[in-house]
């Protein structure tokens, strides 16, 4: 079965169980209260943006937001010993912050419905601050961030999370934000263009193409496991039960989690990755057009530009770059009973943008449209599975504000007995209970795992 | 009272209570059967070492160990925004191992007798491994490693813990080496060269000037609080209560867990820190002479040549660049009893050569002789304080592998009431508990402050 059979299983859920009417028809008031165009612009005639004439690097009059520059790469591991590659330099830290609260013992959050230039449907749910530094301390001279006091100290309410996690590490540079989750009384109402609803509610939401934006995934997976506690499913037999003690720690991991840390710090020390920022122009298997920077192969991105015209945001109008990617990327945890706990199945993986090279990743996460030849472990199995064995499936996108039409088919798949509990040694067996405790610190899980983390509470 | 003032008061313990006979006997051996002889070597007659010709860069010829660069730092915190230094590159991970075993309930480390050409006296006490990666591969071509085959994998023994901690970040580019403890059973012998003692009495050498190696420190701030949780001395009266509820984890701590990782993440959010590795070619502020690279103002360090022979290592004779730190350095916690819990005032602390750029240090981690001015916040404090109130006061070494003839002057102050709880926004109270967790991640605590944390370690 090929990659294009697999599509075929495809079912959407368009209303999962749990999604209310007082939801569905807020979102759709909000998608069509946003007024928002965005138009194919050549890089050359990107207003604000210039290339340097001494790099080529692509950047902002301000000096601020993000460059596009490029990095060379040279590492003891895999089957590409070296390349170079355009990437997204934004040293900022930006805020992803949910507010929630907790009404008759149900955790509520306060979402809201946010356009970006990137996003193939326009509005995508989003967190109740998402804001890069530039916008909340008002570079783009817009209108201040809502509910930003929460975020900032002295606040009101009471930090449930506050880490810096990596995002895209095959696209930004030692991009961080500071994921953070505060705790607030029944007082702050929703202002418009945003929306108080229970948590449970915006897990279903996680099962339907392409509404839940990356920004509040990541957020999403730093809730500690004590607000799920309350949810038990102990009693149902098979993958429900095996997932609800893997979330809420019940039942024996197969590895303590000092093993885990030291096959981790093992994977880390095991090969070099040489990292070094170098000049955009001339970089060697890029091509640079009046229009756009593309692969000589038209293989992995390429970088775009487009005009913005919306009024949704704290200005109106701009022009920017964009990482458009080649094609629909696959990321996929392979999920196994031990025990009666689910384990998921995380890599080791290096990625050239990440701060410290490498982080847990799912066990597949790739491009399947880069590999004529053989593509990376297990993408072969996960191809192949019968349509029963997968758990979650659901396309979603990555960031909007920086990629365009960027795609991700999500998948949780049973392995049942197809992969034993000796792995190769760039992988491990977790639950996710152990991925959650890591999540406290930052540097441990990839953003696109992080995603799939937050998708399994869909479950269940 | 000046630094010259602090400087009478210290009472170095030569033999503090529980060292033993057999222990000092076995290391007067040791230092007497090691043969050495560092003499200082013009840069320019490095052999194996060159300036490369694009970068002035200096290099082994076979691109391996490491190299001096040039680094530009850009910041928009503290008071000088802009500056250029020379930094050691070295991206190989080494391994920092200690083997353990417990004998009747008592638990006890394996350490070595261990020469550096840069150590002020030669030989002091290291961990059972010490091995860059360039060693324990044979790069050198020397012998092998011993006891690398408890730190490698399969292994026999349990690992206690395995994590990759930064070490100096104004002298260091990224540098981590992986900290390791394994405890193994009775049957592991100790080879020449090498000495079973009782961790006890390993902590209690803390007390003695030059002894105890930087390597070994930071591998027993590693050590986690249940290796000491046999040693209770609750029933004792102030400030040694005090510090063995902060070690053991009793008493309440002034902040939660999740309000020190938000006060860490914010302190992180709040300035940016831009580095770019340049050339060492032609560095503002620092001249290159045939001899040595030094700062125009004689500050800071030197980068200096020596060339080494000796019977203590792999390989019998080499010559390398080390950093001589221009003066001595002060490394100070200031500890606080909070309602019968000590706490440490850790400090949110930026160095250039961090992976992160922020890691928490200690209250004052400076070169005095730096600051003709007004110094780093605490420092006239710490100079000032009375005898009485120094709770800890010895001279101990940096890794005398890379910087020569380097000691800072490490001090726990009981700052009584002198010191508030309430501190600038780039200080904290944590008790030892809390930063011992934190040392089960990398990246949280700097070397200092683990050395620090270790000598705490030596004063019950």
């Amino acid at each position: 079965m090929t990659s294009a059979d697999l599509d075929t299983q495809r079912a959407t859920e368009t209303h999962p169980d749990g999604v209310s009417e007082g939801f569905l028809s807020w979102f759709a008031d909000r998608t069509r209260a946003t007024a928002c165009q965005v138009t194919r612009t050549p890089l050359s005639d990107l207003r604000g943006w210039s290339l340097d004439a001494a790099t080529g690097n692509l950047t902002h009059h301000s000096g601020r937001f993000f460059a596009i520059e490029g990095l060379h790469v040279r590492t003891s591991y895999g089957q590409v010993p070296e390349w170079s590659q355009p990437i997204i330099n934004q040293p900022e830290i930006g805020i992803l912050g949910l507010l929630v609260k907790t009404v008759d013992g149900v955790p509520f959050g306060l979402v809201q419905a946010k356009m970006e230039p990137g996003n193939f449907n326009s509005v995508q749910l989003s967190p109740t601050v998402q804001a890069t530094r530039s916008n909340y301390t008002r570079v783009h001279r817009g209108d201040r961030t809502k509910y930003l006091e929460h975020f900032t100290h002295p606040r009101a309410g009471t930090v449930v999370a506050d880490v810096l996690q990596s995002e895209q590490g095959s696209w930004f540079l030692h991009k961080r934000n500071r994921n953070m989750i505060v705790q607030v009384d029944d007082s702050v109402p929703a202002a418009d263009g945003h929306h108080w609803m229970p948590l449970d509610e915006l897990r279903s939401l996680l099962r339907i193409d392409g509404l839940v934006n990356m920004d509040i995934r990541t957020v999403l997976s730093c809730l500690p496991a004590s607000f799920f506690a309350a949810q038990d499913r102990h009693g149902t037999d098979g993958m429900a039960s095996a997932l609800a003690r893997s979330i809420s720690g019940d039942g024996t991991p197969l590895h303590s989690a000092e093993t885990v840390l030291s096959w981790f710090t093992a994977a880390k020390s095991r090969h070099e990755l040489a990292v070094r920022r170098v000049p955009l122009r001339a970089l060697p298997g890029w091509r640079n057009t009046p229009e756009e920077i593309v692969h000589d192969d038209g293989q992995h991105f390429s970088i775009i530009g487009v005009s913005v015209r919306t009024n949704d945001r704290e200005v109106g109008e701009w022009h920017q770059p964009l990482i458009y990617p080649s094609g629909r990327g696959l990321v996929t945890f392979v999920v196994k009973d031990i025990d009666g706990v689910a384990h998921l199945l995380v890599n080791a993986r290096y990625q050239a943008g990440l701060l410290d090279a490498m982080e847990m990743g799912p066990t597949v996460q790739c491009n399947p449209g880069n590999y004529s030849g053989p593509g990376p472990r297990f993408l072969d199995y996960v191809r192949q599975v019968p349509a029963e064995r997968i758990l979650y499936d659901t396309i979603l996108a990555e960031e909007g504000g920086r990629f365009y039409h960027s795609q991700n088919r999500y998948l949780l798949v049973d392995a049942g007995d197809d992969v034993p509990i000796e792995v190769p040694e760039e992988f491990c067996w977790v639950t996710a209970h152990q991925l959650t405790g890591l999540l406290r610190h930052g540097y441990y899980v990839n953003v696109e795992a992080r995603s799939l983390l937050a998708c399994l509470h869909s479950l269940w």
